[in-house]
């Protein structure tokens, strides 16, 4: 059986994460692709427990390498439990947010450094990286106007986080993208909807043509 | 203000560790150093949550991986809150555990590899080793014996598994401590208690001696 693709998506807060992936997942099933959709903790029980730790709203002195070890167990869990399995049965996985969160949160935004972050997360997922990981890519302001209009949404611990914080992830993410560039494409996610979609589908049509010239 | 010592004491199950860790700081202090002993996670709150992951026995399903990196980001939480206040308070802390029970329980007795534990525990406790760690060498079998004499103690997960896996955490700490001669002194601990406090009290006016020749 051909293991599946491990796809992501990945952005700030207010890129529309949302609406794309479950857009993505839609157009990969009607191109016959089957479609295990998942975001960490993904219901797996001991990452869910891991994650209730993250994000509780008390946990005002949690330091930024505690926060990043945790991430990285929730990973390792959810990649343990349900990831790597569901690759394995042939079916493709397409996570809200992944590694590059990461990268880009604690390893940049956080200062903790990049490299440092990658390290203890290449221990977590023993090196397997997304096929292909979309990034959407939204001005902070922007993205936080959005998140702010949408009353229906819980806040939580890293919404509250100044503005400059959601300017450092976005310059993390544009400099992951330029060091994983066969992987990460960028989404200018500043546009309408309609036009992120088309964005999306052009990108996965142009990685299922890819992977079928090289099988 | 001079920085405090950090001191652990490792061990396996039925060590003796408790008694040793109690009668290490009555001796410390009748030598005019100011202790304080702590254990992860050490009433820091975020760290007691994670502990309380690890040990939960309904987590059956955790992978070893997983409960490294936890094991790392409680030990992370502890050493920032409260290791580092402490020695930089010109206090000396003496540990129940520290970096050791990871490379010897992880590292090598769930076979994660002992370099792979070192790694995301040297990104938690930035290389801040202890000066001196004491390790109480006991008989696997020997020691269970003595945790099923005593009944007023708790079982936890860790204390359900197989003879075979406390005979590798003691091969464990054995090739740690050569690895690490100058921080790590071995104690036999089959002996009789007032055997091992003996040697315990050498192994601190040796260890002090030589800090006090540098100084």
């Amino acid at each position: 059986m051909t293991r599946g693709y491990l796809l992501s998506v990945e952005g700030n807060e207010g890129a529309g994460k949302s609406t794309v992936l479950s857009m993505a997942a839609e157009y990969l099933a009607s191109k016959g692709i089957e479609v295990v959709m998942s975001r960490e903790p993904g219901g797996i029980a001991i990452a869910e427990q891991i994650r209730s730790v993250i994000l509780d709203k008390n946990n005002i002195r949690m330091d930024a390498r505690t926060e990043a070890l945790l991430y990285a167990a929730s990973r390792r869990q959810h990649f343990v439990e349900k990831i790597v399995p569901t690759l394995e049965a042939g079916r493709t996985i397409l996570c809200d947010r992944f590694i590059d969160s990461s990268l880009a949160y604690q390893g940049y935004a956080r200062g903790i450094g990049i490299d440092r972050i990658l390290a203890i997360n290449q221990f977590a997922i023993e090196d397997t990286f997304p096929d292909l990981t979309l990034f959407l890519d939204v001005d902070p302001e922007l993205g936080l106007a959005r998140i702010n209009a949408n009353k229906n949404r819980e806040v939580n611990r890293l919404d509250l986080e100044a503005l400059g914080f959601h300017q450092r992830v976005r310059e993390g993410y544009l400099m992951i993208a330029e060091r994983f560039p066969d992987r990460i494409v960028r989404i200018d996610a500043n546009r309408t909807v309609e036009e992120v979609l088309e964005a999306m589908k052009r990108e996965l049509d142009s990685f299922l043509e890819r992977k079928s010239r090289m099988s």
